[in-house]
């Protein structure tokens, strides 16, 4: 008999890895002959490096870049088992939870930190990346990014301008002279669910803005500019970024991969479960755990639940999944191949008891969810 | 497929009858073709009534009574299926839940209308008794009970005293002249769980007179109170209470039928799964449900949840506990034949929160759990 672990990360509280150590420990005490495989997973938001080297016995690389904010940040880049494959995780260098949740600021964000990353593991050699955009902290159309590859960004005078997405208002033209060579001679699978365009109502600014910080007011002047922006780059490189799917992506850097890198899109979950071999290591398994910080109706959209869920379906391996929280519209998901959803809250209690308690109450629950899946075989 | 759904109340929110109804209508959301059957049960305390009624389709009779402070309540008594058998909830005529909690004060209530309950029963003809005495709002020691019953209790002058916890500090004889001679043609089964002497550290008053509303100061008081009535009760029956397991139930209510009563305590929850005939509707069962408001290492000790599990074991059914709150000590029921126990509550929020959704998340929790159990019937 055999379970196989395939959680998301408990944000703020658990990683993926740590969660599936817990229900492993957790099956352990249970069921002591169960066998166990763990593959911590992720959708391509934080944590994405992390399961994609520790599934493929990788390693991590350290790099000083210049952080959201341009304060200086320890990030990594990943490099798989392969090692040919790199994995970039912008939030590591550009993200979120680099920033206290009082000074996030997307007139002031910039993806430079993203650059660098990509440049420092072009200088030590490798030419083919995997890009987790989620969790930035910025909406500067990716012009950061291309700034440390090179790219000049001129204002009306010739001049280069400064980063975020404010000083992107005064970009007037584009100087590729100088754009970092080896990006033609490489391959970036952008890791990303995101539909949404550019600008407009349902772009970058409008949806994601106000969660890094925006006001109703910025997110007009930030449409604004990312569509000035846009147009530079319709200009220069005959790609329309405006209505383009995906272009929204991370605040437009998806738009500026599409419109200067060697690129496609892939939803994160699945380039995840593909890297990590989960279909394999699903096979012969009875029961898949599966589980995320919040699970609703919103999981059906791609994230690591579904995903899951979906490649075990294709087995006919039921998958139960454990949450911080359980939200609307569990019945959703039934049809993807979820079985059950169960949260690991043991009564009523705040926020901050349940992650502090996060730990003990994944490995009660997930103690419970395998006790009851295989009653009948005790 | 069979599944025996045997809950208690969720107390504050939903009775027995209406958990069961609950995670009836889950199972049928979630497995259409499942057979169910429904023994909401209770351990003695408040639902015993009403669980014993609904068993064996029996029927409840209205009487006002004194309530616990004297004023009118319209209190049942249950006659079961047999026509022969009486059920009396204590809770009802001198109950807790009778009293708002700022009001509570067992220097005043009385057991009297538990007594008017008895009376109006034997009234109709009734000799067989089932008392319930879980829920008591008393620390009167039976007194208000046998008061209601003829038994007159007088001051140093000869007079007769009033009710209440501190009224009985001024008894100094008892007259059974005009006690009700019916009495002793009955036979009254007293389900308690409690084992607490009458009188001293672990006596009626000391340990359960607080949850009343007693002062550590009335505490003392009512204790000696009590030592004083059980030395009477010695004089007069030969009884001797103060000591005696179980005649701290209730107040000191246990001692009362005792002493004067032909009576025989049992565990409320046998009585119960007696009563209901569960062991007989358990037969060829796949599943057991049951639940309770809150599931700790308390409930180890008698409660509905275990009661219902070592039913179950014997026929080697799993069995499912689900509960507003889980505890610490879980571990403890596994070996009375808990399979394992769930929280409703669906991720972190207040108690007024839960108990306002405790309908939808008693469902919710049912369908998950079903789901998983019979994950691979499906």
């Amino acid at each position: 008999m055999r379970v196989v672990i395939a959680p998301d990360s408990f944000k703020g509280s658990l990683s993926a890895v740590e969660v599936a150590n817990v229900m492993e420990q957790a099956i352990s005490k249970a069921l002591p002959k169960m066998e166990t495989i763990c593959v911590p997973v992720a959708d391509g938001g934080e944590g994405t490096m992390d399961s994609l080297v520790s599934a493929t016995g990788g390693k991590k690389v350290e790099v000083t870049v210049k952080g959201p904010t341009c304060k200086p940040v320890g990030a990594e880049y990943g490099v798989l088992g392969d090692n040919e494959t790199c994995v970039i995780e912008m939030a590591s260098a550009s993200g979120l939870v680099l920033i206290p949740a009082n000074e996030r600021n997307p007139m002031v964000t910039t993806t430079y930190g993203t650059g660098e990353l990509i440049q420092a593991a072009l200088d030590a050699g490798y030419r083919t990346f995997i890009l987790a955009v989620g969790g930035s902290a910025t909406n500067d159309g990716g012009a950061g990014m291309l700034q440390a590859l090179g790219m000049n960004l001129l204002d009306e005078t010739g001049a280069s301008i400064g980063y975020g997405g404010a000083e992107l208002g005064r970009v007037a033209s584009i100087d590729d002279a100088d754009f970092d060579k080896r990006i033609a001679d490489s391959s970036f699978m952008i890791a990303s669910d995101v539909q949404n365009p550019f600008v407009g109502p349902t772009g970058a600014s409008a949806v994601y803005g106000p969660q890094k910080g925006a006001t109703a007011e910025m997110v007009a002047t930030l449409d604004c500019i990312l569509t000035n922006w846009a147009d530079l780059i319709e200009e220069k490189t005959l790609v329309r970024l405006h209505e383009k799917p995906g272009a929204g992506a991370a605040g437009g850097i998806g738009g500026a991969f599409q419109a200067f890198f060697p690129s496609s899109m892939r939803r994160g979950i699945d380039i995840v479960i593909d890297y990590t071999g989960l279909e394999q290591k699903l096979e012969g398994a009875d029961l898949v755990l599966t589980g995320e910080g919040q699970i609703d109706y919103q999981t059906a959209s791609g994230k690591t639940p579904m995903g899951v869920a979906e490649a075990a379906k294709k087995q006919g391996i039921p998958v139960i999944a454990i949450a911080g929280s359980v939200g609307e519209g569990i019945e959703e998901l039934y049809q993807y191949g979820i079985t059950s959803v169960f949260s690991i809250v043991k009564g009523p209690m705040n926020l901050q008891q349940a992650i502090e308690h996060c730990e003990e109450y994944v490995m009660f629950t997930t103690e419970q969810v395998v006790r009851t899946f295989f009653a009948k075989q005790n």
